[in-house]
């Protein structure tokens, strides 16, 4: 398999190769709808090799959440590092990150809404998007608390009910106003609860 | 088939009780983890009803969103009018709608975003979820309107947001906390749009 033209164009090591393909696959179609047969084949693993990375389809779905889970948290954070130094500033800046979220192309929604939508609580799949939602939120209630907000928690949540509608509705009417809306919400939030 | 337990235990005609059956297990399950063959053994009718009523299982999905909007909108509908005559009023009613769903036994989010994450963009499915979106901003819109925002556009969009956010958190980290933030937030925007 080595010098096939998969392997060939994409360096890096099996599971490295197999996570970069069930990234693509899982996002653009969805948990249930993609087998790990294609995957396989996608990534031009052999198939004792993807077993031995990843004995089950959940561990690879787990693997691709954590990756998603380093990509979009590390986007959060440079929007409001970008928006300046004043943590009341960064609460409204990472909201770029869901501008820029939703105009790229093949966007299809958070990753985590959507893998909760395909399995049930308990699981770890939907452990895995919770364990998400809550370390967002507590970086935000972080920043909320830097911010002097009279009650961090709740800015924190409310912010983070507008980040999901707009990464939610980003994926259904796509409106291309709603991430400028949130965020214009969110500054009106943000200034409410330091007034 | 008229005389065993599922039929007679629940009166209306084939197309009812297959509905019946697809809304809890689609919405408990999701859209793909059910196959048409369960819901016919559930909702008791033979396969050639069933195919009569429903040549395909995107029209039975279809079918099932359209019976799901009629609930959700006639429950933010009444929960916007027991808010009192006020439009302002009824924009910040309408959240007590999230508030008892998301307290109801067996929530799993949003059915209209689960079915958006379960879809691709262009298909049947996937169009009615947009449908269902833009019919309730548009109800909102009015609402934000005769409650006399200066931009009842966007007021309905930060709205919908909070909403469609509050939905998604419930199935994610079910905070008990996060219907009421949403509640006071929207208090907040309306009294901002109107200040």
């Amino acid at each position: 398999m080595s010098t096939d033209h998969v392997t060939t164009a994409r360096p890096g090591g099996a599971r490295e190769r197999i996570l970069e393909s069930a990234f693509a696959l899982f996002y653009a179609r969805g948990i249930r709808a993609v087998g790990v047969d294609l995957i396989i084949a996608q990534s031009g693993v052999a198939k004792a090799t993807f077993y031995k990375h990843f004995p089950s389809k959940d561990d690879l779905v787990v693997a691709y959440l954590d990756k998603v889970d380093a990509v979009w948290s590390g986007q959060l954070k440079d929007a409001a590092e970008a928006a300046g130094p004043d943590p009341a500033d960064q609460l409204v800046g990472m909201f770029d990150a869901l501008s820029n979220a939703c105009r790229r192309e093949g966007y299809r929604g958070c990753a985590f809404i959507n893998a909760a939508a395909e399995s049930q609580p308990g699981t770890a799949v939907h452990d895995r998007t919770v364990a998400h939602k809550t370390a967002v939120l507590g970086w935000v209630r972080g920043l909320a608390e830097r911010a002097g907000a009279r009650d961090p928690g709740a800015l924190a949540r409310s912010l983070t009910l507008l980040l999901d509608g707009g990464l939610a509705s980003g994926s259904l009417d796509a409106d291309p106003e709603a991430p400028a809306v949130a965020q214009a919400s969110a500054r009106a939030l943000v200034d409410a609860s330091r007034a």
